[in-house]
């Protein structure tokens, strides 16, 4: 009898599941099908892959082809052209936002401080908004400056209507108040996706933050436009920083993969990452990731950038990923370099949100 | 040399993180025994339990020494006197606070239709408020009630000095725009910490949320009290709802665990959890946990409450949990009872996350 009433419960709940998976995918399909030239992105809104949380007893809702024998050599994924590609297409996107509307998206930044890797950062994103044709401004604080006079800058970008996007250029000087600078940035102009509010709409099921931070929304778009299926596979992110390894795993997440997440106090974290379909990794330590630690067959995504010294190189150093790479490719199925790879995308998706959010103010589409 | 600096930068890392973590020991050490009676929860400040993120290469920093062997009979982890012991607590902070400034804390509670375990757990919350001393109201609406009323009464709850803690009773009718009104409660109120602030600043490392959810709270209150340890843990949650199995992952991460989120689309799900330390369950399907998805001396709490029927209980059902008790009690080293377990603890910390809100607005320690 109750074992009846168990096996019906589950029976409907299984019904329920499939119906809503079907739709889901007809949704998509036609999503995918409404793509049009001016349309940016190819992943689908964030909400709409959004599942009821039904369980079944049988594994058979998604049919998954995991290519998990040796191959022998990885696709490499080109970041830098997938950048160029979707920079080039906000930039006609600009233009016909100007055209029609005479208004251009704008970029607020806020650098405090001469690091020389926040100068370089800096610097990169002005020129992508200037090829794209986004206006920017950039206020600059010296090391020693008052929290007071970057608030007050702040503040004045939140009410200039000119500026759609406004962007805190960290790590910040030790003795300013990061969580206090960081949520006074308007929630309608938080390209980065970095205020609690978009956070926590990022981590809620049925939720949907105005914007995702930019380098986990341009590693999740490497994978989609690579044909990574993600639904119901093992991912992996190593590193929980609040700007990456947390942000990625939660889109992961969002998109139905079974996430853990590895970090410092992990025990040994080799093991666990040579079980994942997926391997993210921002941990900054260079080499980190060899071959025994990939299974065959797996996607990787680099994050890390780590300058480490090269007297042949042209500025005596050179960048090193997480992931050691010619290891990678002998066993992965598709790897990003570095560079080339995740970093050009974090820059390209800026752009987006800032176009994203201009288009949002004036209800263009 | 390129090999040597990595070296030498890895030894310093390596360094750093061990002087940080025997720091962040004598820290926790001291908060210990500096614990007094007045103290309810044993669980450090979420914060303090933060670390560095800086990785090393050995895996000697910690040392566990994991109950790996097959137990005959778990403990069982009783939170029915756990909890009460919390209440009892809660009760005498709140005579003591009546006492030396006159108040009380006060939660409002906005209860929408009568379905019948909305209307059961409403009851319990309000009586064990009535048994600690706190002061409570209930609005209560009918199923077709119009968005704006709760609105109003919400704002009326948020305006009354009176009120510390607000709490919508969950589910909704459908209707009804949940996250929009959920999103009303003022943040210094939010004592079922369901609002988007609080769910971003428990994501994000180093923020710190007024208010965590009371399951998830009471979850790992359970795991605290009974002495489980958690940093380099593996743990399994599975279920990923917002009101427990995203912020219990998120709770265990901030303990330094590493966690893997199974749920309704990952495949080979009793795999997954059979390598975990830590099961937490909340997937509400009963019985699905069977000893073959748990490791040998693994720690189950068990917060599915599925009410089926049973002609010889009292009232024609019973509760079952997600977890085969008998099956766990042979193999894990200790499980959550169903009732009992994790059920009660909710109501504790809800007094707890009430009665901490009107200390901070009255600055009473």
């Amino acid at each position: 009898m109750y074992r009846k009433i168990l096996m019906r419960m589950r029976m409907r709940m299984m019904n329920a599941t499939r119906k809503v998976v079907v739709g889901w995918a007809k949704e998509y399909k036609r999503y995918l099908s409404t793509t049009t030239t001016n349309q940016i992105l190819l992943s689908p809104p964030l909400v709409s892959v959004d599942l009821p949380e039904i369980w079944g007893s049988t594994s058979t809702l998604y049919h998954h082809h995991p290519s998990q024998s040796p191959v022998s050599h990885a696709k490499i994924i080109n970041g830098k052209s997938i950048a160029e590609e979707i920079t080039s297409r906000v930039a006609s996107n600009v233009k016909r936002m100007k055209e029609s509307i005479g208004k251009v998206p704008g970029l607020a930044v806020i650098l405090v401080g001469q690091r020389r890797d926040s100068l370089t950062y800096v610097r990169n994103k002005i020129k992508a908004c200037e090829e794209a044709g986004i206006k920017s401004v950039v206020a600059e604080f010296p090391d020693s400056c008052a929290e007071e006079d970057i608030m007050t800058s702040l503040s004045k970008f939140n009410e200039d209507p000119s500026v759609h996007g406004i962007l805190v250029q960290l790590p910040l000087p030790e003795h300013l108040d990061e969580e206090k600078i960081l949520n006074l940035v308007s929630l309608e102009k938080d390209v980065d996706g970095f205020h609690p509010i978009n956070m926590g709409n990022l981590s809620m099921r049925g939720r949907e933050p105005l914007f995702v931070p930019c380098t986990p929304k341009g590693c999740l778009e490497l994978l989609l436009r690579s044909g990574v299926e993600i639904v119901g596979k093992k991912a992996v992110v190593i590193g929980r920083s609040n700007i990456v390894g947390l942000p990625i795993a939660l889109l992961l997440q969002r998109h139905h993969a079974t996430v853990t997440i590895v970090h410092a106090c992990t025990k040994n974290p080799e093991r666990i990452t040579c079980e994942a379909d997926i391997v993210v990794t921002a941990a900054g330590v260079p080499s980190l990731i060899r071959s025994s630690w990939l299974k065959p067959g797996a996607v990787v995504i680099d994050v890390g950038t780590c300058p480490v010294e090269d007297p042949s190189a042209e500025y005596g150093y050179r960048l090193v990923g997480d992931v050691c790479y010619e290891e990678a490719l002998s066993i992965a199925s598709a790897v990003t370099p570095v560079p080339g790879g995740v970093e050009p995308m974090t820059i390209a998706m800026l752009l987006c949100n800032t176009l994203d959010s201009a288009k949002r103010l004036y209800g263009f589409t």
